[in-house]
């Protein structure tokens, strides 16, 4: 028999998705993998540990605090950082590398502003930084791009990438209503946030094209010059409009990088789409990407984009990763900042996107 | 500066598939991978070497050779399997293993048949025995069961497996034209091989879904147990029928597991699926798997199925894997074969598949 190691596992915040993921890992039976390492949960830090610790009905086992540098000092191998927010998220990433723990999160701001770093330090460390979770829900579009589609030399990215505006821009379709009661309606679903302007800015989703074109493009993309169109000026008489015209409007993030002259467009807008591509057709909380490569053509990843549960899959399935082989190697991607990147947005709408139906017959 | 070491590469077979392979190991800025190791085809094994060398465009430092033990007393670090069939290539495979190779493949018959043995062979020895191609052509689907989605608990696979046939029924909807006229063009095509029988009765889905059944369910299934209905019978009658009722008729490979039971469903048939399912929607010789796990319920992943440039794409993400980690850790997975096995495909065509549409609202 082998023998049964323990991986030890420290949660850092206890909101929709810490709760979810805790959840889960407290019953290992919901996840089969054939790992010869016990995963436990032992630390959960919450600002409000006391608070939530009574009615989160995880075993006495879980040490409960609201001090970061109780799991700093502790000898748990892997951190999941699921408090959100740049700060203080990305210095307790930093900090549990820097005391020699591998690191998991969902965090696309921490990872598309200080990734190139992080990355790199966990690799001297001799640990891991993994954040499938970051980009696309539960779709594992990270290991897509960053290790199943290295064997093709990828030049687009086209893709819905926010979950919320996807559901309030699929419910205002489908219904007519405003955007105030597609958003309120999103809301009482759990998919939108109180303020939801990160998400229908495009601010949410630069982030996570940003990450993407890191691993896919090999350069390094500031999010903010991601040219960007809010989607929150569209009202039903836009729908109506794209109706007739055969389409629907979805917000549309998108990267084209040309290799010969290191020339990238990238954006996140509007578009409107055909209601038959695989965007129109992308509806609710659903996230979608097409990656397109110079060999293999279009491969199409979709799945659930939003919600705790389906951010638990790809935070647990990284767990998992790090557990089956603590000393893995996860190269840093080389990335470079010598590229152009082609400023506008300009008549995207009918020059590229529409025309992209959702398969090619061959 | 980090160091560049280099990873010896061999391949054996020099077919469609492997000179696809050669030819983009033999330009490497055909893959952009963050990898600190130069990847060097070194050695190609065919039994027609000396014919095929001459023509073949590679370098001259390539050892072309028509002896499979020039290549396991040589210091090649990774041996490509590319000769397809059941022998010799499972035994090649396994001498690779054995005399300290890492391997990958793209042979689903052979890892169908022994890749249960063969994975635990590549543990025992510290080495990896990688099969991406296998299913899927380009679609990193081997990645997304055993790696990707291990944070959820897969419960049913739906998908096309099989881009040949795929594309001869594709043809025949669009064209309502007759098997053989279709069949006729795939083989223009380079889709189909002169006796397509594999493709049409549903063994080379069969061997496909036996692989995903055991990485998703963890089940040891020989695939000559999977239930399946030859499409080779329809005609365009059938079409029309079909196309009355909007629908169109696919080869489809379902996999069901009831983990509280151990209960397996698991066939391949031809099944008439809604047109705008997303089933109905893959058309020439594109593959798609819907896998649906009780926690982020469906994942799809779509793209080119069959061709020699698709299947490369596959086998270099393989090599460009272990050339990143040579010392990597790919746990086998613990197989059982406590499980029961549903003997018939009886009414499925009602029951399951129709239902299933593109994507649900949330």
């Amino acid at each position: 028999m082998e023998e049964m190691s323990v991986t030890r596992v420290a949660l850092l915040g206890f909101g929709t998705v810490g709760s979810a993921v805790a959840r889960r890992l407290a019953s290992p039976a919901s996840f089969v993998s054939p790992v010869s390492s016990e995963i436990t949960l032992t630390h959960v830090v919450d600002r409000r540990a006391r608070v939530k610790q009574s009615a989160s009905g995880l075993p006495s086992s879980v040490l409960w605090t609201d001090q970061i540098d109780d799991v700093l000092a502790s000898d748990v191998d892997i951190v999941i950082e699921a408090i959100g927010g740049v700060a203080p998220a990305g210095e307790w990433i930093r900090r549990a590398l820097l005391t020699g723990k591998s690191v998991v999160t969902a965090n696309k701001q921490v990872v598309a502003r200080e990734g190139a770093s992080l990355w790199r330090l966990a690799a001297r460390q001799g640990r891991q930084f993994r954040f499938e979770a970051a980009v696309g829900g539960a779709m594992p579009i990270v290991r897509a791009v960053a290790d199943g589609l290295t064997g093709d030399s990828l030049t687009r990215i086209v893709a819905v990438l926010n979950g919320t505006s996807n559901a309030v821009l699929s419910q205002m379709d489908a219904t007519g209503c405003s955007m105030a009661a597609a958003l309120a309606d999103s809301r009482r679903r759990g998919f939108a946030e109180n303020d939801p302007s990160a998400d229908l800015d495009g601010t949410d989703a630069r982030a996570k094209l940003a990450i993407l074109c890191a691993l896919a493009f090999g350069i390094r993309l500031d999010a903010n010059d991601i040219a960007a169109r809010s989607v929150s000026s569209l009202g039903s008489d836009d729908f109506a409009v794209a109706r007739r015209n055969g389409r629907t409007i979805r917000q549309l993030a998108f990267a084209d990088f040309d290799r010969g002259t290191s020339t990238l467009g990238a954006w996140v807008a509007p578009v409107a789409v055909d209601r038959d591509s695989i965007f129109g057709r992308t509806v609710g909380a659903q996230n979608v990407a097409l990656l397109i490569g110079e060999h293999a053509g279009e491969i199409g990843i979709f799945g659930a984009g939003a919600g705790g549960d389906a951010t638990a899959v790809a935070i647990i399935g990284d767990v998992v990763s790090i557990a089956r082989d603590r000393a893995a190697i996860v190269p840093p991607p080389r990335l470079t900042s010598a590229f152009t990147l082609r400023p506008s947005i300009d008549s995207f709408e009918d020059a590229v996107v529409p025309t992209l139906a959702f398969a090619e017959a061959v």
